[in-house]
């Protein structure tokens, strides 16, 4: 272990990289999927389950948990780590996305931004100076700078103002946020759907010499494409020795199309909040266990994969606990969904280290794509008069 | 293993007993506490978590698991225990209790009881023939007759009536569960709070020579004497040589009151439902964990208990999960409470076997009123301006 946070890059193909971050508390191979732990839990998840599935970190939000328990409460508690019995590395966001998403009334200026709680109605400011305490108070590794996301579509002013108040605000939570050896700020591209502005703001932050840069603003609800160009056009001016991470992003082709495009850490609730939706990610794509066509399907989601949600249970009855709300249903597909989503980071690991990156992802995409027509031939099967009975 | 249904005696204390059921699936070591599995899940809990707690059996809801996903479908799926992974015996009930509880416009007459299902409105009909047909299709290794459970207080008239039927019920159920060597069908002393009607219920259930009696009709909210001394008016009629089953009992003081006369199987909803809703069972008596006082009780449940749930997190992180509402706090509480439940039911066994049932009862009373008492008074200090301040 070290006392430092360090960050190498142990091969390339093409602009991607995989290597490893290196900080006191464990090692993050990248690129590497961050659960989400929004509230001190992955939800529906025990923590040593988390890890087993070969998370090296996961995500605290910030907002949740300076609202309930409350930063100050959790320090003397002793901090995030212990609360939650996940004793390795811990990034937190700024709790500026959530404020603008989730809490009412909020007044934003050149301060910070003054909101009320979702939970209790109570009164809140959260500035550059704050988000840092607050995520110092947690015990966060690795904390994120307070920024101002915009709403896509919107104005090329509106975007380069929030843009410039972004950079304005890195420069004040890195004041705030001082020396700390084994813990890393990281800055956060903003610049909405413009490229310029996109490079203007990673040259701005790269000024600042930050331990790594995000790209935020990003999946939103923008096409693909949009997405993608952004990274294309944020990730020349980024220094290749320093982790890049896709704020909130996102589904596994997202994924491989950002690794393959220079990006080393993702966090997205989606396998999570999917998982407790009836929604599974597999090798064989995203299936809706609430489907009908899965009721007597007495087959696994994946006799290969080695997370026991996958290979021992029956879509039957993985089905049935969907249909029924049953806990065990959540708990299952999360369990699933987080496993698939730790199985295709390794494979993109082993893939950039092996030079065949481009070939993995033409595999990946063929698995989905191939049994999702399997499954249209087999619909399309069940509904012919003269194909077997559907269930 | 056998092939056979075996109960043997392996010491008394007084009319308590501890033994075990052999049975093709696996032994059942009593007196049992059988979890509850109502919809093919033992809510919020992996059935490899469940087992490892020293649950030998589990109980399964014929009521629920008709409707979904549909006995005739759980046979084509190869059976309950395949469904859930649980290779270990099934207890499933008859059925009758939850038509009563749950379902809506339904007629009972001698024939049998029909109804409209709570989740999608269909009519169904529930004979003690169909009874033992769903538990035979489910796989149940011990099955339960239909019987019928009058709501106390009720007239001795009324209460007479149901246990007559239910014992007519009791010989159709048993001409149509044959003869199956792996398996048991237990009868139902019915009779309400009338000793008499008990007693005459038992004898009678005696001479059908079924593999085991349960106790039904009690834990619908009558006070605790009145269930107890229904046991006791019940428990001289039955043989020594069969397995005596409460149904649907009950918390830690119901359970150890029971065993002290002569009682060696349970079931109840108990420690998974208040697990779910914040409340925790522990040596130290029962907490609710919503409680502003564990805001920032850093220490454990139960520091020497072998479960996680117990011994790892702290009550003020499961006091957060329960105020968030998140599913881990589920699954926590839950985990703990049938880890409680399951140890409890091992030291019965031990102190039996030793002889010293009583004071283990003694021991186990008082830790639970000493540790509730210690509660009261640091509350009174928190509330004193001299004392500490309270969370």
């Amino acid at each position: 272990m070290t006392d430092h946070f360090r960050f190498t890059v142990a091969a390339t193909d093409g602009v991607a990289r995989t290597g490893e971050i290196r900080m006191p508390r464990g090692v993050i191979r990248t690129p590497a999927f961050m659960p989400v732990g929004t509230a001190g839990t992955v939800k529906a998840m025990y923590p040593e389950q988390v890890k087993a599935l070969g998370a090296d970190v996961v995500l605290g939000n910030t907002y949740h948990l300076m609202l309930r328990p409350g930063a100050e409460r959790m320090a003397r508690l002793g901090g995030l780590h212990a609360f939650m019995q996940w004793p390795y590395p811990i990034l937190t966001d700024s709790g500026g996305f959530q404020v603008m998403s989730l809490s009412g009334l909020r007044k934003l200026d050149e301060r910070g931004v003054t909101f009320r709680s979702h939970i209790d109605g109570t009164a809140h400011e959260l500035t550059p100076e704050r988000s840092i305490e607050i995520q110092g108070l947690l015990g966060a590794d690795i904390q994120m700078q307070l920024d101002e996301c915009v709403r896509l579509p919107a104005e090329r002013e509106a975007i380069a103002r929030a843009m410039q108040l972004s950079l304005r605000w890195a420069e004040r939570c890195r004041a705030a946020f001082g020396e700390q050896p084994g813990r890393a700020l990281f800055g956060i591209v903003q610049g909405g759907d413009v490229p310029a502005l996109r490079a203007e703001s990673a040259r701005a932050l790269v000024g600042l010499d930050l331990k790594g840069y995000a790209i935020g603003g990003l999946a939103v609800g923008e096409p693909q494409a949009t997405m993608l160009a952004m990274i294309e056009a944020t990730e020349p001016h980024l220094p290749v020795t320093k982790p890049r991470y896709l704020m909130g992003v996102g589904t596994p082709d997202d994924i491989v199309q950002a690794v393959s495009r220079g990006i080393d850490m993702f966090d997205c609730v989606m396998p999570t909040r999917a998982g407790r939706h009836g929604m599974v990610y597999t090798r064989f794509g995203r299936m809706n266990l609430r489907n009908a066509r899965f009721a007597e399907d007495n087959t696994p989601l994946d006799p290969e994969s080695a997370c026991p949600a996958a290979h021992l249970y029956t879509k039957a009855y993985l089905h049935h606990l969907v249909r029924a709300g049953e806990i065990l249903g959540m708990m299952l597909l999360t369990w699933n969904n987080l496993s698939y989503y730790q199985d295709l980071m390794a494979g993109l690991r082993r893939a950039i280290a092996a030079g065949r990156l481009q070939d993995f992802i033409g595999e990946t995409r063929e698995g989905w794509a191939r049994a999702e027509r399997d499954r249209g031939e087999r619909d399309r099967g069940a509904r012919d008069p003269g194909g077997s009975a559907g269930a």
